[in-house]
């Protein structure tokens, strides 16, 4: 098993010495899903909040909450992003829907962008959730996790599934 | 059916103009969920991390981030929170374990709290992940969403379950 | 004439002391206007963005600018806005065209929000020309103004025209 | 014409990958102009601030909002900065003035600072409104543009006048 | 003796629930002292940074870090000041000088503004020696303390001296 | 004796150019030291607040404000950390305690991170007083100080004492 590495010799939480690892390209990939009843879903397709989409502002909330990722998680380096991008997807599921959503950020760093990638994807999720709540707020949240990375020491990550 | 409120005559989003709204005190508790395998429980709770405690930093880290609500979430109306704590409960399920994370948000304003505390517990999942993904990448966060909320005019609201 | 009113009696910038000042509903609107080419407003019209939509972002951006303006201009007060929107409007001039933008934001407050809609109107103008600024550079942001406010002492303005 | 970038492939925005541009030395000038009574500029000019001068102020919030620039405008990548400063100019137009404001910036990075320059210019230019506003709350902000910039694959560039 | 007040019962910390206390006036001073050798003094006072005075940026950022107060330290509320001012005064001390800084902050809330006060000076101090430190790193920031504080259920205080 | 660097030629603050400057390894150390009360001490001490440790507090705030230092010190630039880390450590002097706290921060960059560390150990000392004023409001944070630097064309860097 790998060791904690955000601890000092005390016990208290620090923010890791990254200064010999390698800058090189890196990205990850987090990934998100919402469950939504019929009627809301029915309701954004049908165009009822007009030209609206929730997920533009989701969108654009989790691009810029990738970049407070440092302001966010106490113990993250600051990072210069390179891109961050999503993909959203409706699903019916039953009687229902589900709504995965997935964000893509790439840096040219010392670190990955692994809690970046799920800082910008948890936005999205609460944005969207936001936005559509005056019409149902029993949404869920479900399985939010890193499902990919690349670059860096410890090489590629791909969750199992 | 309720109607989407956050979108303008022209379908873009807008900040709801919410001064008609009584000051009310306001509450909301949101709750999220974290799988972790056995050997990350064991290494939590065997002190290996000596008197560190991913919970500490991750409970500041969430209410942090309620006061950040409304940078992170565009519709947001800023709010004069009135108080957050946490409660967190590890449960052994079936070979690992589920560590349940609460965020109680209070506040004596003209607008819900809700968002506040679902962003309060998902800042702490997300900084639980990041003190202890060194060990274990694939944690998966579950379930998040809106436990139950008190005062304003639609009065409370408590998830079925 | 008035007097100025954010220094102190050395001569330097301070928070004027609004604590005396009542708390009343306040609003305002700023307007500014970009100029755009022929060719650019035609990309835009013709989706050649497909579904995007530069005045989407820019809404976001300054309604979420509004919220930041006592980060920006050093010496606001923090002000809890109870609403923020935007109305946009395209205009043939000779040649080109002009993008009218009007941001409106409300509070109930000491203080009035003459800063949050000049923010959240060139936060918008600034944010129309990063999404557009790959297909033209030249473009001009023109005549940024206060148009009008309500509530508080001084009573209503209005700008001649 | 150059084609929009900041869209992904259904036309939403993104945060262009720029981790394939090269890191070069990059500088970019921003100019906005404020229109001045008489009254208001004889009121700074003859000390009635005392040693105060709205310049003074508008100077230090141009350069902290060049640095908040990606936190204001969504697609904004993140870029370290390498230096800010501003020029000044009053200059006599019939009966008032007009108070020439030019922010330039400079980095070493991946891509423009374009973003920064006009975000800083118009940060002075709101704050310069917000310290005299007390005394004239009619001045209009003018001709807010890109006058220049230099570095980066597509060259150099200078505002046609 | 009082009680800790910002822990729960299992000993992590807590934004506390204030909504039961009164919002009343209240305000805060803090006060720090910064030691100078002799030639940084006559340096400043020479002119040598002609009309630039390092006291102007340092209110500034004093001012702007007041607002800031509950993004810097955890535990803090949300709080709308109402007022930002700084006094500052040099002393000879010996052969060096001592520039003595007090911040005041006044709001209307439940809680009080005391590291509103505390935060104002330090950063204020902090911004004094970046300002000067090309010329003198050896400054030293003396003894940073509440002065005085009034409004709210424990009444008023005054540091003993 | 040197120069200051922070000012223009007309006397203003900029934000000093350094991209002629080189990308080396830096560090710096600061310190800052807090009086406390024997009964202070006793209470943290006898577990008052259970498992709670101010010093946890204030070690995540020190760390958190580290990345925020460009946004607290007008002039500073933004620079990419590679590592915090805080020294804790309790002295009896006298009838009371003494806490010495030190930060060090990294980073690889074109300046050194002297305001960073020196913003760290104010933010932690900050949020030291305030998890423990409840008990006692007359602590005094003494003497901030730049200990020691590393890297760049200066050389290295150590306080007399």
């Amino acid at each position: 098993m790998s060791e904690f590495s955000h601890w000092n010799e005390v016990g208290r939480p620090k923010m890791v010495d990254i200064s010999q690892k390698n800058e090189t390209k890196r990205s990850a990939v987090a990934q998100s899903t919402i469950l939504l009843k019929k009627e809301l879903y029915d309701a954004i397709q049908n165009a009822e909040i007009k030209k609206g989409d929730p997920l533009q502002v989701a969108q654009i909330a989790g691009i810029m909450a990738a970049k407070k990722t440092p302001d966010i998680i106490p113990m993250c380096h600051p990072i210069q992003l390179t891109g961050v991008d999503f993909h959203f997807e409706y699903k019916q599921i039953g009687d229902g829907y589900e709504l995965m959503m997935q964000a893509e950020v790439t840096c040219k760093g010392n670190t990955g962008v692994e809690m970046e990638a799920l800082t910008a994807v948890s936005a999205a999720a609460l944005t969207f959730y936001d936005m559509c709540k005056a019409v149902d707020k029993s949404m869920v949240i479900k399985e939010t996790y890193l499902l990919s990375k690349t670059g860096g020491k410890n090489g590629d990550y791909r969750a199992e599934k």
